[in-house]
C-alpha cells in the first residue's frame, strides 16, 4: 500500500476551535495565546488575546506542536526526559501543560496549544477547542 | 515627555480583519495565508487556508511585519535595496506585494500580510482586512 | 471594540530610565548592561557600561523582555517551571533576577532588564530606572 | 610583542555619540534607530526613536558592526560583492549606507550605525555621533 486515505483539519475547523478557545478564555477572564497546528506541526491558526503574554506566542505554538507530534496531551512526559527532549528538538517539544492532540476517529490530525495562564487554565481553554470540532478529549 | 497616548489593535479587531480576508479569499477562490501583527511586529492573529502554500506562512508574516515597520504597503522599496534590506534584517523585511500597514487616525497600529496567491491577489485580500477594521487604505 | 487607547514609552522616557540606571550603577561601583524594551519586547534603549560582562547583553535584554511579557518582576516564576519556559521560548523568558515591568497607570508599557552584577544589584539598578519615569515599583 | 596598548570607547563616549545622533535626528525631523558597537562588534549603546521603523533595529546594528569590522563607512563595498558577503556572515555585513567606523588616532575603536531614514539621512546622523566624540570622519 503506497498511499492511504487520511483526514485533515480544515481552516474552518481550525478557526472554529480558535473561536471556542477565545470564548472560554473570555468567560474565565484569562487572556491567552492560542495556536492550532496541522498533523505535521505547521501553523494553521493563531490568536494572541489582549493582555496575553507575548512570549506565550512561542510556548503556545510549542505546546500545539508537541501534542500533535506525540499524539498525547503535553505534561505527560517523564520529568527526567523533558529537558533532554526540549534541547534535542530546539525547544519545539515542550512538556508544559496546555497542549492537546486533535484526534478524530482515532487519527491525530493536529494539535491545540494554549499559553499565558496557569497550566490548568491553559488546558481548560484548549479542551474547549477540541469540543468545538468534536475531537476526542484524552484529558476528560 | 516620557510617555505618549497611543492606539492598539484588539484581538477582536485582528480576528475581524482575519475573517474579512478569509471571506474575500474564498470569494476569489484563492486560498491564502493571512497574518496580522501589532505595531512592534509581534503576531496577533493568523490563518492558513485549505490549499494555501505552507511556506507562505513565513512570507505572510514577513509582509505584515514589513508593512508595520515601514508604515507603507510592501513592494514600494527601490528594487536595488530590497535584497540588502532583507539580508540586514534576517529576512524579516520583504518587498513582496501583499503587506499593508494598519493606519488608524494617522497612527500605525500594526500590519496585515497575505501570501499564497499572486501579488495582486494577496494585496486584494489584505485590503479586505483593512476595510473590516475601518483603517486607512494607502493602496486605494 | 476593534482598537483601544493605550500608552507608549517614548525614547525620551527610555533614555531617562537608562541614565538613571547608569547613575545608580556608578554610585554602586558595579558596571552593568541595561536594556529597555517596549510592550511587545522590542528593544528601545541599551547600554553596556565599562567593565560589564558582554554576555550580559543577552541576559539584560531577556530580563527586560520577560518582565514586559509577564508584567511581573523576574525571579517570581516557580523554580520547576523556569527551565521549561526558557526552552519553550528560545531562551527569551528568563527567571533571573533583575528584570522589572514598566507599569504606568496600571498598564504595562515595557520592561527594564539589568545584568552583570549579582541579582540584587541588578534589581536595585533596574528600580532606579522605574523611579526616573514615575512607574510603579512592584518590588518596593 | 605579545600584547599591545590600545584605546577603547567608554560607555560615556558611546552615550555621548548616541545623544548627538538623537539631537541631529530630531533637528532633521527624521526618527532613527542608532547603534554603537565596540571594536569587536558587540553592542555598547542603542536607541530606537519614536516613530522609527522597528526592523531598523537590526539594520542599524548591522551597519555599526560592518563599519567597525571593515574600518570603512558602509556602502563602499563593490556591488557584486555585497550579497555574497552578507550571506557569508549571516547578514551581519551590510553595505547599506549609514554605518561609520569610529577612528581615534588612527585606531578603529568601534562603529556607529543608523537606520530608518534614507541612506543619506542615516549617514548624516551617524556623522553627528563621530563629531561628538572627536573621531575622524572619513566621509567628510
Amino acid at each position: 500500500m503506497l498511499t492511504r486515505r487520511s483526514t485533515k483539519l480544515t481552516h474552518a475547523g481550525a478557526l472554529a476551535a480558535l473561536a471556542a478557545c477565545v470564548a472560554r478564555a473570555e468567560a474565565m477572564g484569562v487572556p491567552q495565546c492560542i495556536a492550532v497546528v496541522d498533523a505535521s506541526g505547521v501553523l494553521l491558526a493563531f490568536v494572541r488575546m489582549d493582555g496575553a503574554r507575548f512570549l506565550s506566542n512561542e510556548s503556545a505554538i510549542a505546546k500545539a506542536t508537541s501534542a500533535a507530534s506525540t499524539r498525547m496531551p503535553t505534561s505527560r512526559l517523564p520529568v527526567d526526559m523533558e529537558v533532554k527532549l526540549a534541547l534535542a528538538t530546539g525547544g519545539r517539544l515542550t512538556n508544559l501543560k496546555g497542549g492537546v492532540p486533535i484526534i478524530v476517529e482515532g487519527e491525530c490530525i493536529g494539535g491545540i496549544g494554549v499559553g499565558s495562564g496557569t497550566g490548568s487554565q491553559d488546558l481548560e481553554v484548549a479542551r474547549a477547542g477540541l469540543a468545538a470540532i468534536g475531537a476526542e478529549d484524552q484529558t476528560a
